[in-house]
């Protein structure tokens, strides 16, 4: 099976982990669609990895040729195969919606932060940034295989598959400021934000409550990732109690 | 002057801005430190660049040999060369330090998150990622010219020439759980972060009171950016009142 690591592609049917730490985040949350691990004779500690591996029965690749192959910016010295899988988003847990996100750092970033406060179903309206690329990985640093998600063609489509949710769109002309104080408390919330160099559309005004957070006239926006940070950390927060008892 | 546009190093006595936004940027707030400008021939729309940089007598260099030598990643059309120059930090107004920042991209996404929270003074701990480097001014959206800014050798050597700042180390073991109740209330203060792969020293313990941020367990940490964000985004919130009247 050791012939498979190539640059990624978009339609590859699996990607990879690079470096020690998102490795063993794949073995640990995602161990059944783990195809092999590649580990370099350079790296020093390797222990670790190999017995989680033998744990659930993932070959092993001791050699140097995949990591040449795969033209990876950073050196790493541990890569993880795995194959693409579902994991589609719960009915009755907070939403995160991007619409048409484009860069894989902010996207994998968004990841981690949104995992870190709790919120782990994310919707992507496409087209958008790859979820698979490997930079979107790496960015996410582990946080990915903790993720619910889905992909769809339209916002339309998503509202369509839940219908129950409440949507709060962020947008620089949004009707609420945001803070501590007017955050909205709903158990079933979608918090949905648009591209980093568009924005949402006005037509997301309509939706339910746009929402923006307060920023100085010095710059035109936040990023997207601050955006989402933000949002996120304050709806978990108000919203604590109220999520508590939700689907594990 | 139009021999100067060369790749970017650390070392040399000017950078530059790339793309148009960040140039009018550039030529609104830093005019005095602007060198040249440089118009690609296929840029559609050169007239209010031409018209800031005739204002403000600033050369206009109409040849496309200079973005070939520079090597940028994105296509840009336009570039705006200026010297670096000195901005320092007020004594006045609160501060944000970063303690050996790495990553480029990281900077220049705080510089553009904490100036759109009225933060405009920050001090940056010696070694770090290139204040000056092009991009980290094209991650700061522009920002950059509206910030002051002045390196230090240590964290002592911060706190000797401010002594009067509250000191508010976040830690990811800090004392302090941050939310909109508990964040402090200081018209004075400086929120220090460390570096994206360590953090910072358990000596900043010491400090004053040491602050966290809430995140599961799902995630070692939050991205370095996003605990800024939301470090700048609270303490702002909660002094909003106290900081009206300092210092332009």
């Amino acid at each position: 099976m050791n012939t498979i690591l190539k640059p990624y592609k978009k339609d590859c049917d699996y990607s990879y982990t690079s470096g020690a730490y998102a490795t063993i985040e794949l073995l640990k949350a995602a161990p059944t669609h783990v195809m092999e691990v590649h580990i370099h004779s350079r790296y020093h500690d390797p222990t670790p990895v190999e017995r989680l591996c033998k744990n659930i029965d993932v070959p092993i690749v001791h050699g140097d040729k995949g990591f040449q192959r795969i033209n990876e910016k950073e050196n790493s010295y541990v890569l993880g195969v795995f194959s693409k899988y579902d994991a589609p988003m719960k009915a009755d847990r907070p939403h995160v919606v991007l619409v048409n996100p484009a860069d894989m750092g902010n996207l994998g970033t968004i990841i981690r932060t949104i995992t870190g406060f709790g919120l782990r179903d994310l919707a992507i309206i496409s087209p958008a940034a790859d979820l698979w690329n490997p930079k979107t990985i790496r960015a996410s640093m582990g946080a990915f295989f903790g993720l619910r998600f889905s992909h769809f063609d339209s916002f339309g489509d998503y509202s369509h598959r839940f219908p129950h949710h409440h949507c709060f769109p962020f947008m620089l002309d949004g009707t609420l400021l945001l803070s501590h104080d007017s955050c909205p408390r709903e158990p079933l919330y979608s918090i949905i934000f648009g591209n980093e160099a568009t924005g949402l559309d006005p037509w997301y005004h309509q939706l339910g409550t746009s929402v923006r957070i307060d920023h100085s006239t010095a710059v035109d926006s936040l990023n997207l990732s601050i955006a989402v940070g933000i949002g996120a950390y304050l709806f978990t927060n108000v919203n604590a109690n109220e999520t508590v008892g939700l689907s594990p």
